[in-house]
C-alpha cells in the first residue's frame, strides 16, 4: 500500500499476554497486580472529574514532583508518560534515526524490537551468558539505545549496581536504557546513577507495584539536557487529568506500596518452593514473577495448555532458549494455591 | 548532543494557549467547553475505577463500537487514541519517512508543522485564497499527508462537502486529513466519504464538542487496510480504562451533546453580532469560537493584552497574514457577556 511507510508495512504488531474472557480465570500472565491501588488513587480520582472539561497540566507537574521527592532528583530529571511505553517510543524517536542500530539482552522484553522496528532502526539482540549473566565483553557496536529490564523479564534476575554501572561504562557513545518495571518489588534503583552516569536513562512504571495497569502512567529520568530535547517531541497533552491525580496519590501513599509489595514477595517465595519441590528448576527472581524451566519445550507446552484448560493463564514464550520455560505472575496466596495444584495436576498429565 | 537526533534538537516545541493561574480567569484562548461533560461520564469512571490493576483492553472495543454506530461505519475503519494527538503522530508514523513531505492549509493549526519537524518531514503550508477559500488550483506536490481541518482553526470556516471531494480528488498519491476537531459544533463530517475515497482520514475529539479536554480521548476514521497497518505502530495500551468508559459513557449521551452544542452555538453567534457592533469584521464560524480581524497588528495586541489585565484570555497568533485578529473561544452567556464588556474596555483604551 503506497500511503504505508515500508518498515510500519513489513514489521509485525507486539503481542501481550491475552486477557481473560472468564472473569474466574486466575490470570498470572501479565504481571499484574492482583491486590488493589491504594484507596487513596479511587479518592484523588473522583476530585480530579470536576476539571475533566480543561486540559490537564501538560507538564504533569504535581506527579513529578512527588516522584522527584520520592527518588531525591530534579524535576527537570523527570517525565511522566502514557504508561512507560510512551517513554519506550519516546527514547526511539528522539534519539535514532532511521538505519541506527539499538540493542537489547536476550531472553528479554520483546517490545523493544517491536518498536525498533516501527521505527526503522535495527535492533541487535545481545545473549545473556549462562544463567542470564551479563557477557564479561560488553559490546554495544554502534546501538544509540541498550536496553536491560532490571529485575530481567522473563528471567526475574535482579543485576547489582555494579553490572549496571559495567554496562554503563560499556556504551559511551549511546543511551543504556533501565527499565525499572518491576524495581518496586526488588528496591534497588538505578536513578541515583543519574548523577554519575550523563548515559543513563531509567523508566518506571505505576502498571506494577502500585496496581495500576489500568490508568497507563510511566516515568522517564535522565538528565535535565535529554529530557528537555525529548520534551519537545513528547506529545503536549500525553497525561489525562484522572491518570495525573491518580498516580500523585499512588505514589504518596508509602505504606500502601510497602505493605502489598511485601506480601507478594512473601507469596512469591513460597509458590517458588512450591514448584521447586514439583521438581521444576526454579530461577532467583527479584520481580513479581517467577521464571521456571520444565524438561523440555513440549513438555512447557503441554503444561501450559493443561494450567489453560484449568482456567489457570500463565505465560510461554516460544523463542529458543525459553521455550522449556513458564513465567508466572505472582498473585494473591490463594491464587497461587490454586496455581500449585493446577500445576501438580498438569505435570501429572503432560 | 550526539545521544539526540539531529531533526529533534533543531526543532522548536509546541506552544499551546496559555494555562489559567487564576481561577477567576475567563479561559477563552484553548477552546475548551465551559459546560461540563454528560454526567455520565463520572457515572461510567466510578464503575470503571475496580479494574485498575488490570491492563485495558487494547482494542478499546466497547468505545470504538459506539463509535462505529454512531457513524454508521465497521468497526475496523475506527482507531481509539490517547486525544487525538496520538492519531496526527500516527498519521506521520505510519506515512511519512525522514525527507517526506506533508501539507496542510494556512492559517491553520500550527501542530501539524510541529509534528512534521519532530519526525523529519519537511512541511509545506498552502495558503488559503482570499478569506480562507481552498485554493482554486490544488496541487499537493509529493505531499503524503494533506492537512485541513473542518471547521478550520484559527478562522472558524466551514468547507462544505463539495469542496472536501475537490481537495480529495486532487491528492491521488496521498492521504487526505481531514481534522474534525470542532465538527460537533458545525453538524457536518467527512466520514461518509470513507466509502468512496480509500485516501481519506478523518480524525475526531472529546476534548470540544464532549467537553473533555482533560480526559484525552481522540478516534480516527480510515479504510481498515490503512488502520491495520496503524494498529501495529500504535501504542498498545494507549488509552487507559477510565478514558475508554468516559468517552464511551459520553458518546451515547446524545442528548446532552445537542443540548450543550446548541447552547454555545447560540452565544456564538449572539457574540459575534457583539463584537461586529463594536467595529470588527467577524468571520463565518461552523466551530465554538469567533475568528475577528482589527485594524492592525498593533491594535490587536495592544487588544490581547488589555484583556489580559481584565482576567480574559484570549488567543492573538504572531503569524503574517492573521496577526491583526484575535480568537475566542465561546464560551457560557455570562462568559461572553464578561468577554463582550472587556472588549468594549479594551477598544476605548487601544
Amino acid at each position: 500500500m503506497a500511503i504505508i511507510r515500508a518498515c510500519v508495512e513489513k514489521m509485525t504488531g507486539y503481542t501481550p499476554g491475552e486477557a481473560a474472557g472468564n472473569p474466574r480465570t486466575v490470570k498470572l500472565n501479565q504481571n499484574e497486580n492482583r491486590y488493589p491501588p491504594s484507596p487513596r488513587v479511587a479518592e484523588a480520582v473522583a476530585r480530579a472529574l470536576g476539571g475533566l472539561n480543561l486540559y490537564p497540566d501538560s507538564a504533569s507537574r504535581r506527579l513529578r514532583r512527588a516522584a522527584a521527592d520520592l527518588y531525591g532528583v530534579a524535576e527537570e530529571s523527570v517525565m511522566a508518560t502514557n504508561g512507560s511505553d510512551e517513554m519506550l517510543l519516546l527514547l526511539f524517536r528522539c534519539c535514532c534515526s532511521p538505519g541506527d542500530e539499538a540493542a537489547g539482552f536476550r531472553p528479554g522484553y520483546a517490545y523493544y524490537a517491536t518498536l525498533a522496528a516501527m521505527n526503522d532502526v535495527r535492533y541487535r539482540p545481545i545473549d545473556f551468558e549462562g544463567e542470564f549473566h551479563l557477557p564479561e565483553r560488553l559490546d554495544p557496536g554502534r546501538a544509540k539505545l541498550v536496553f536491560l529490564a532490571n529485575p530481567n523479564s522473563p528471567t526475574g534476575t535482579l543485576f547489582p549496581e555494579s553490572e549496571i554501572r559495567r554496562l554503563l561504562d560499556a556504551v559511551p557513545e549511546g543511551l543504556v536504557v533501565i527499565d525499572e518495571a518491576y524495581a518496586d518489588f526488588a528496591g534497588q534503583s538505578a536513578i541515583p546513577l543519574l548523577g554519575e552516569y550523563a548515559n543513563l536513562a531509567v523508566v518506571r512504571t505505576f502498571s506494577k507495584g502500585y496496581s495500576l495497569a489500568g490508568l497507563r502512567v510511566g516515568l522517564g529520568f535522565a538528565r535535565p539536557e535529554i529530557l528537555a530535547q525529548f520534551e519537545k517531541a513528547r506529545d503536549f497533552y500525553n497525561l489525562d487529568r484522572l491518570a495525573q491525580a491518580g498516580a500523585e496519590a499512588a505514589l504518596r501513599d508509602r505504606d500502601w506500596l510497602e505493605k502489598t509489595t511485601r506480601l507478594i514477595v512473601a507469596s512469591r517465595e513460597r509458590t517458588a518452593g512450591g514448584v521447586a519441590r514439583l521438581g521444576l528448576k526454579v530461577y532467583a527472581s527479584g520481580a513479581n514473577f517467577i521464571f521456571c524451566r520444565l524438561a523440555g519445550e513440549a513438555r512447557a507446552e503441554r503444561v501450559f495448555r493443561s494450567l489453560r484448560e484449568q482456567n489457570i493463564l500463565v505465560r510461554h514464550f516460544g523463542n529458543p532458549g525459553v521455550a522449556d520455560c513458564l513465567r508466572i505472575s505472582v498473585g494473591t496466596d490463594a491464587d497461587m494455591d490454586a496455581f500449585l495444584i493446577g500445576l501438580e495436576k498438569a505435570l501429572e498429565q503432560s
